[in-house]
């Protein structure tokens, strides 16, 4: 498969355009806003181009920034709506020109993240991971050419907490995590949103 | 109470404002896009301005429109995400203007809807309204004085679809959905999204 791997610099994504890789079967491109083949999910215009440059894809996998902590009350409306542009609208931007560029059977892996919360300064990215959630199993109606639609919900990164100093046992290995991003790419699920 | 009601020339709207106002104890506002308090959720400077016109609010109350089918393939970007600046994010700024304007221990009550759907059109309608589901809850967390804040999500109402000419008993009679919004407003829930 040829797959393109949006997001391919970070902690996820560098692991799994790697292991994407590893596969002999797959072509992996190795997209993100600053490198050789780029690509702003803020930017619309940005993901035509993408599609433009890169021909016959036939996956292409989205591993998101994560957002941050904003106050509802205090926060400026860029700190406190960081989230809008590129997880929540540009993910589904992503789907729009996805849908009429993929191959026959092809896939579309987003990310999401955790929507439930017992701590405040998160309300905002509750309303984006919890409208992803809402949006994947409905989309996954109406995705042309046997094309699907599936998104991976990482919650913290083992990894991430380490480097934090924080308890690493709390989150989830990236290995494991990116399991569950290949599972979806090489399988047959659609409409789901799958935490690791 | 001093009450504003947002929408209150719509379908429930109406009827809230008429079910409020019926209570000595209230004092209902009714303001909407033209009329003569006017606000449009989809401008966060029209919400400022109506705090700054109607003072000593007790809570606030928005009855959003609501949105149409939207094909995730063929639709203009301007129909597809329509309920994005009024609805989501409308919603959303309403809360963050309000919890500054407030009277202790007052209430804000939002307007969500349906977001699991098994019918093609409705993934942008499914990720707004997700999102908002998301949101109430974890805004709740943040509030301060004493401000509750809770959504009702009506679905269809019996009333729209008789007129639409379809079986009104497959919704849910404006009656009873604007009485799930004023036990909202008098009672003492934060936190909650309820289906009457």
């Amino acid at each position: 498969m040829k797959i393109i791997v949006i997001g391919a610099t970070g902690t996820i994504g560098s692991v799994l355009a790697d292991a994407l890789e590893a596969n002999p079967d797959h072509q992996v491109v190795r997209a993100s806003r600053r490198g050789t083949v780029q690509v702003d999910l803020a930017e619309p215009e940005s993901i035509d181009a993408l599609f433009a440059a890169v021909e016959n894809v036939d996956a292409v996998v989205a591993v998101a920034a994560s957002g941050q902590l904003a106050e509802l009350a205090d926060s400026t409306d860029d700190a406190y709506f960081l989230g809008l542009e590129a997880k929540f609208l540009g993910q589904i931007h992503l789907v729009r020109h996805a849908i009429r560029q993929l191959s026959d059977g092809g896939s579309i892996t987003l990310t999401n993240g955790i929507s439930t919360f017992t701590e405040p300064g998160l309300s905002f990215a509750a309303a984006v991971n919890a409208g992803l959630d809402g949006f994947v199993p409905a989309a996954a109606l109406e995705l042309p050419r046997g094309i699907r639609l599936n998104a991976v919900s990482p919650g913290w990164i083992s990894e991430t907490l380490a480097a934090l100093g924080r308890d690493g046992s709390a989150g989830t290995p990236v290995a494991e995590v990116v399991r569950a991003y290949v599972a979806l790419i090489e399988g047959s699920a659609n409409g789901r949103v799958v935490v690791p």
